[in-house]
């Protein structure tokens, strides 16, 4: 078998899934709450019933990846247990527990000439999710999208595809039970890196694709797919103390920005402070260091370090960098401008949050800058769904398409306009 | 000079473009309503100001078109008169009227922790248009963006050079006349198809693509642009006549739909007619014919079409056809759901139009099909910005990310997440 004949093959196969998707979603599309909130409760069910299965194919990816060198952090997150799996069935429970999206009325009005107009929301079609190594996002992703009313072709990382094939069978039989289509939620991770590039041009067939991942995972995504995909996740956030931010909220927003969960898109990666709020900063500096952080400091910075705070110079690569550590970029600015074009020059346009007691320079920081979310006196940390309150999170958008910042359940619903005339025709 | 060198040149200069249209959308994105409106009302009033100037412009490229053998209607489309850019220069003046797009708070509410969020419109920044020789559409992207609080990059045809040159000299100056910066509104015409190519792949300087014009343009952009894009305009739409349509309404919609205005998106190209409506057919064929309609019938139909009144065989093609000209595809069909079906397999997803006196079809016909817009007893020719209350019209998108249907002002903007704290930290 040549390559051509292989990569013929899998584009036939994997289009042919991405067809029976679509089909499944004209089911899905008018599925009432009760018979999708059933599908969610089934697919909870069956994941702890199952749970000797899915935790015994999960040991056999674990096993080969421990093998083949997988890191100790991406082996935790590739394992599952009863305990994670008793978590990702109550995900779904809560799920079920949120309102439809489904049918919204966004606008409506009666026009001048009599015609009864409603603009609603209605499912996209079919969702494309292209993730890593994670079984739990199987989960969470085919919930979300039947929640949503829309069917789901997942393409996750081949290190977890012997757990994500119990996984669908077990979601599978879930809508089965309850009267749904098998097809609304596929795999084509038996089809590799190959499928999901057929899976990236599939447009027309495929409504929107959300990959969730790495840089490298998304960024491939964008520049390959031919289907609309939403870019998520990646966060240069910054936290800058202007010249009237107090000291203890100061120390308390950065730490926490820092801090509480390093590893995460809104965590804080550069600080900014004011010339004029120098003297916090070694306060500051200090609470960083002893909960643990590296201080990549430039000069004016590192000159104001207590003695007993080791610092590092900070280079220009640092102020681009997304640490995801216990890793902090330190820069002293001249004035809230020169934080606004530091900060308008090195974000991703995630999160950006400013410590004032100046109500005029918080609204200047509003106002110039051009990120999803801008926090005022708040961690960087309360960007994400379950803190706004939608319920849900698909991901966290930095594109200005469709979608920014926190994504819910809405964001994977487009809109219908419905016009009621009683035999109106164009003057 | 080598084409690698020219192309290397052209990609320098369209970048360069776009970067500074980058640093002009952050005053147009902080200019007042106020400002903006001053400047549409100054560009209105410099177009009726040079219209002499512009119209020699526009006599050259019209000269030099008509001699390349450019087509009567084309060339219509392409010729400015002191009447037609009068007309221009009122829709300028009509944006200025509408509602500002930018600061519409969305959402908003005080979190369970005391923050108080709002989400609000932003502009998006650095709208790209790519457009064909209508230099109407330089002035008409121009106010748009301008109005939204976005700086727009536009390529316009290369058939309207010479008057879209002039055109952008008096939008700028009109710009500056208000303290706006010229480099809000620019144009890359001046290097062809190659610096259109370079604005598709701009991404990060350019926030939106909106092509405007016939399919094969858009389609090249939709394939081609890694800026994300709207797909607009393509529109094979039907009217489905059902069982219990009353005879001089199917008239009148079938009619209105078909032949109020053919080469535009909402016109119908497809009547289907359920079985039990068959006796209705001939009058609404005759009324066609009368119209002037060529009828492209299915055998079943074209048995029902009175003697005078000729017909010709449609084929596969004519399904999936926008004809944009007095011709319609005629089809019998034996049920609602086969109307469905058929609609579901050739539509664009534009618009589709039912005619019914049941409320059940109704129901069905609005839940089981999938387009941006549907007309229940009402004329297709209904989906347009103006008529849907919009106020202005960028498009008809027939995608499904970020807008669906008519496009206004709104659409041009994406939104900022704002959070007002008083030190809160996530715990």
């Amino acid at each position: 078998m040549t390559d051509t004949t292989v990569a013929v093959d899998v584009e036939a196969a994997v289009l042919d899934v991405c067809r029976r998707a679509k089909v499944a979603s004209r089911e899905l599309a008018t599925a009432t709450r009760i018979t999708k909130d059933a599908a969610l409760h089934a697919m909870a069910d069956g994941l702890v019933a199952q749970s000797a299965r899915i935790i015994a194919a999960n040991a056999i990816d674990v096993a080969r990846e421990r093998e083949g060198g997988m890191s100790p952090g991406l082996l935790d997150r590739l394992t599952l247990t009863e305990a994670r799996l008793a978590t990702i069935a109550d995900a779904l429970r809560f799920l079920a527990s949120l309102p439809d999206p489904v049918g919204e009325i966004k606008r409506g009005s009666t026009l001048p000439n009599g015609i009864r107009l409603i603009q609603k929301a209605v499912p996209m079609g079919v969702v494309g999710m292209i993730y890593e190594a994670r079984p739990n996002v199987t989960v969470d992703a085919a919930g979300l999208a039947l929640k949503s009313g829309n069917a789901a072709v997942l393409r996750g990382g081949s290190a977890a595809r012997e757990c994500n094939e119990v996984l669908i069978a077990v979601l599978q039989d879930a809508l089965e039970s309850v009267g749904l289509p098998r097809d609304a939620v596929q795999s084509i991770d038996a089809y590799g890196r190959e499928g999901a590039k057929v899976l990236m041009h599939a447009r027309g067939l495929v409504d929107v694709l959300v990959p969730r991942g790495g840089r490298d995972l998304i960024q491939t995504v964008v520049r390959e797919s031919t289907v609309p995909a939403i870019e998520t996740g990646e966060g240069n956030c910054h936290v800058y103390l202007d010249a009237s931010a107090p000291l203890q909220r100061s120390i308390d927003i950065v730490l926490n920005s820092k801090t509480h969960r390093v590893g995460v898109c809104n965590a804080a990666e550069t600080l900014l402070v004011h010339k004029d709020a120098e003297d916090k900063l070694p306060a500051v500096l200090e609470a960083l260091h002893l909960a643990g952080v590296t201080l990549h400091c430039d000069e004016a910075a590192a000159d104001l370090a207590p003695d007993n705070v080791p610092t590092v110079r900070a280079t220009e690569e640092d102020w681009a960098t997304e640490y995801l550590s216990m890793d902090l970029a330190v820069k002293i600015v001249d004035n809230i401008d020169a934080a606004i074009e530091h900060i308008r020059r090195y974000s991703t346009g995630h999160t950006e949050a400013i410590v004032t007691e100046d109500i005029g320079a918080a609204d200047h920081f509003v106002k110039h800058l051009d990120s999803a979310a801008i926090m005022v006196n708040a961690s960087t940390r309360f960007t994400d769904g379950g803190e706004f309150g939608l319920g849900a999170e698909i991901g966290i958008s930095t594109q200005k398409l469709h979608a920014r910042g926190p994504m819910g359940l809405a964001e994977l619903t487009t809109t219908t306009w419905v016009a009621y005339g009683d035999g109106h025709t164009r003057a």
